[in-house]
């Protein structure tokens, strides 16, 4: 089975990570696939994935303030909107399920690795333009929709996971955010833009982010 | 008739601020309330107003990165969420309905006290923290609540807009607004925060950030 | 006499700014070469110069915290120390010769053209990247120089401030800024940067500075 | 021995962070006072300094643009400048001594202890003030006073690693930076800013980023 198709730039800066299938095949992965990940490795994952969900929602809103047009503007927003009014409520559906309410999902002390990863994201949206944040930002997104498609329809314990990355609204998601990058990056730097000296520089920011990813499973088959 | 109360901060800054007479009395508003502004006015006014709608969502969306807690992420983002999916495609259709087409409305050259208004709002809250952009932000949403809720029942050419600003919807606004600042100050400062010497400084903030409306108004009266 | 060469991207910028003469040959500057100008119009415009001077030097601190090489590093923060170790002291000097002394200057009221400008400046640092700060930044650093390339030799009673942009050590900052701006183009963009989107972006973001300093002289015209 | 006075504020946050002593006790630094720390941990531990030290820089260089009066911007721009043009050239100068060029230190790839650490600094004092800048800055500054002061007078193979910060001139820089941020705290805060509310959130930045440094020892003693 082939990989979703995110767009060009994603396309690009995949083959240029290092550490893509070190993130994307990750033994945290397999275990979500095989249903063979420790309950507790997955309810410590949620719980910092909660606190990762606020500075991922506080980025996507720093990128609606570095926006270049309305159209930016509005893709930005939204995306703020849905994660902090649905994906943050659906967050705490869940850990409230398995017993983890609000005050013990507020109260997570935040890991290392979860802290590198959003602080990295947001000082290169900060110290950098709106493509740096893009660039940072996609592994996120985009590397849960190739992991969810690829999983999909696996079944097991972990399947309502699986269903909502694999799922159409978000692999949607996923190739809107694709064709944002895209635009983006045409509407500053024209049509051949991986050719100009600043394409490594951004290829290099979503190689960093995803070799944080990599970080962040592997605090989550650490454990609590 | 008394002026709406939208806090204690609010009514501790509007004292403090030597032209918000000047701001909330201007000629512009008195021609909007008395129907005598000319229409090209208005025109130039709302065209303005648009732009600046713009960089005020930004700033919104700045004050989301900038949050303390889930409770003003929320706040900050569902503001950002109102002005880009509402309250801009309500102006397009104002324009619209005035012959100002959408293409028209996008290639508003700013006017420099349009520029020099949103240009210190987000100065201040990148420099500063989610205070100092709340000080800043603040004379826009209230002041314009203040304007509305004396002004309503005018009646004339301008009650579309008068009715905008003194309807229970946007009073409402003001109010939850000014409770976020009021939250916002006691969160960080504590109840005694207006003895602090910080407190002079947003004052300042407010103060400036009304001279500056004030420049906006001259600019709508002065015309295209 | 054709004017000095401050390198490539501020040839093309300076051509693109439709208020690039009206600025270099603002009647303020015509008063400082005929020595015309009345005196308290040069004190009113030193006063607010020094306010511009606190928030332009935290321009250049912010062009050191976005710099993307050691080399704009080093730039960046030598003329920030530059302009706070030196050329600060020296405008106390100058104003407390003229009966101006340093509380009287920290004393000074910001006028809205000056924070008009210096906010613009800053924001666009914040909200850009390293170029659009330069950009932003370029039109007073290297306007400066190009009036005092004109006017040097003029004598008269301003021929001190004539002598101080006129000189070689100022003519040798604006060699030096031109070519860290060509630099920065060149190591993000390539050496076609100018045929990209984004360079109109820049060129807007230089003749929208360059309208501003037309204001800031309006505003020593105006007088205090 | 007792530990050197750099301050209210500092005093304050190292006996509210959990991990002071493992950072300024940690291994490494015993391995430096002994003398038992293995060579090729002191030079991965130098290369990896250097690369800190540029984004150090960087966070002090945003300390000036946040700066809220001329005495925090002077001794803000004051410190950058004794980084870039001092400190960085010196760390060149011994880096060269062991055999490590200027090319190879540039090509040092950042180590993910050293992004967490740098990058957790500098969105700190971009999301937040002047004092999340400072409380966040303090650990490494006033941590390497109290550990260099501890070692003073060790000798061994790395006593001039230990004399540099144990020396009178490092001392003394300490004390200053000690007293920019009890000043700075006063200043906005007033004398009781300790017992405010976002005292707490003060003492968690200096928490957290205590906990960094304690990161960044022990990437030294895991060798490169």
């Amino acid at each position: 089975m082939s990989a979703p198709d995110y767009g060009h730039a994603f396309a690009l800066w995949r083959d240029h990570a290092p550490q893509w299938r070190a993130y994307t095949h990750h033994d945290f992965v397999e275990g979500l696939r095989q249903g063979t990940l420790p309950k507790d490795n997955f309810l410590h994952y949620l719980r910092q994935d909660y606190v990762f969900l606020i500075h991922f929602s506080r980025a996507w809103a720093l990128a609606a303030v570095k926006a270049g047009n309305l159209s930016e503007m509005r893709a930005a927003s939204g995306t703020v909107h849905a994660l902090v009014h649905h994906e943050m409520p659906l967050h705490l559906d869940i850990c409230a399920r398995e017993g983890i309410d609000a005050a013990a999902l507020e109260a997570t002390v935040e890991a290392p690795a979860n802290l590198a990863y959003t602080r990295y994201v947001l000082e290169a949206g900060y110290s950098g333009d709106f493509l740096d944040l893009m660039a940072a930002l996609a592994p996120c997104v985009l590397g849960y929709g190739e992991i969810g498609a690829r999983l999909a329809g696996s079944g097991g314990p972990y399947s309502e996971w699986i269903e909502t990355y694999g799922g159409a609204e978000y692999q949607g998601l996923c190739r809107d955010v694709g064709a944002l990058i895209d635009d983006a990056l045409v509407y500053r730097l024209g049509a051949q833009w991986h050719s100009l000296p600043c394409a490594a520089h951004l290829a290099q920011r979503f190689a960093t982010a995803t070799a944080l990813e990599v970080g962040f499973w592997d605090m989550g088959l650490a454990g609590p």
